[in-house]
């Protein structure tokens, strides 16, 4: 299943994600998104085309449903590909798979706006901003 | 509107909290989000209710709208209330205030699903459990 | 002894500061050390009088020993104040106390370099940069 | 460097690792230090020694010196080495190396005392727990 996410991450669980309930606290899952979300956005070339001029993205909403719990020791990979591709804003999904599960452990989604941080608006998805993602989709 | 929220924990915005755009991370709101939970569960008498049965909280999924960035140094307010009691699973309603905006700086949504952990089963919310959610949620 | 802190800090604990062992976790206690330095610097008026020149603060070493658990739920308090002043360097120490315990639960010290980030070398601390550490520090 | 310690962990740095100041924040190097200790203790086959007799390691101190700023995207790899066995307590080096700069990022130490938890009094480090110890520096 995460082949078919043109970014992913894999990252080793740490002892200390754990919380008092002997698996991944909660919170930790959105820092893993955060990375995939930032992968997607360099290994695109997203952030090269975008941040000289002034654009960037910016987080308007994240959630993520738990499928199965994380424990240590394992090593996760997180994915994020484009769910959809609006005017302004675009929507991620992610998944988080589990190296000793070889399951699905939790499926995300991040919603971004486009932004032009000088004029302080969002800006539409559109030229090669919207062939950078299609390129990057298209590669897996 | 933080007073129609019967579990509200205030905590202050530590330097740390920022990331690269000098502005809190977005993981940090699940872990306040995550201390409200705390709060309700615990103010509420659920938690001396349910543990002594082997009864818990399961954390099915959870969401965060961010509407306005929070900066070092401020203090925040977050709270949990009732969305929706379903048969097995409580959906709770977050808010997070800031005391610089004096604004609703971001909203969530977080599932909840009771469960027996011996028999490894959802469990029905009824009774004194039902009655306790009902109680605190009267109380504001 | 928090008393004879100049910066003083409060911050509850989190539900999820605790790790696996149902204590606070070891790097938590460095989030509010560091919120503690942060504190002493805003407040003594370093910042003001440093960030305009292009001088500011590079932490070369930090340090906790633990005295006592802390739980969750507690409030603690951070303190920080001088150890030593140095010709550029400050090492600080801190305290943490608990609420709970109305103990000493850890402490810890910070070496802070004071540092020119455009000529890219540390500065003699001296002039008002020093005054207004020894003033500061005579505040309590 | 890194091959002298028996214990060694890769991980990759998050983009969340880092705070304002565009390099990885100071506290989690303390996250990935006791990643390395946590390895230390269950590769040298020390947790299942101790675990079933009531025995396990607490941490007394921890301290980090800062070398060179790590950045994201970087891999580092942190290790753990014995720098003193004493009669009750163990003190561990630590060092952090990163895979851009193939320099010594950061050196730490931990002191951690071995612990009878039913008794609640520190053990002596004899017998075939020393010999674990021994052991699993000798396999390096």
């Amino acid at each position: 299943m995460i082949e078919r996410f043109p970014a992913v991450m894999e990252i080793p669980v740490q002892w200390g994600d754990q919380d008092l309930f002997a698996h991944v606290n909660n919170t930790v899952y959105f820092r893993w998104i955060e990375s995939s979300r930032v992968a997607y956005w360099t290994q695109s070339g997203l952030h090269d085309l975008m941040h000289p001029r002034g654009l960037g993205p910016i987080l308007a909403s994240v959630k993520c449903d738990y499928k199965k719990q994380i424990r240590y020791p394992d090593t996760i990979q997180v994915g994020a590909k484009i769910c959809k591709l609006g005017v302004s804003s675009v929507t991620l999904d992610h998944v988080i798979t589990s190296k000793n599960n070889d399951a699905v452990s939790a499926i995300g989604q991040s919603v971004i706006v486009l932004f032009n941080y000088q004029k302080q608006h969002p800006i539409p998805i559109e030229g090669d901003i919207r062939e950078a993602f299609e390129k990057f989709e298209a590669s897996v």
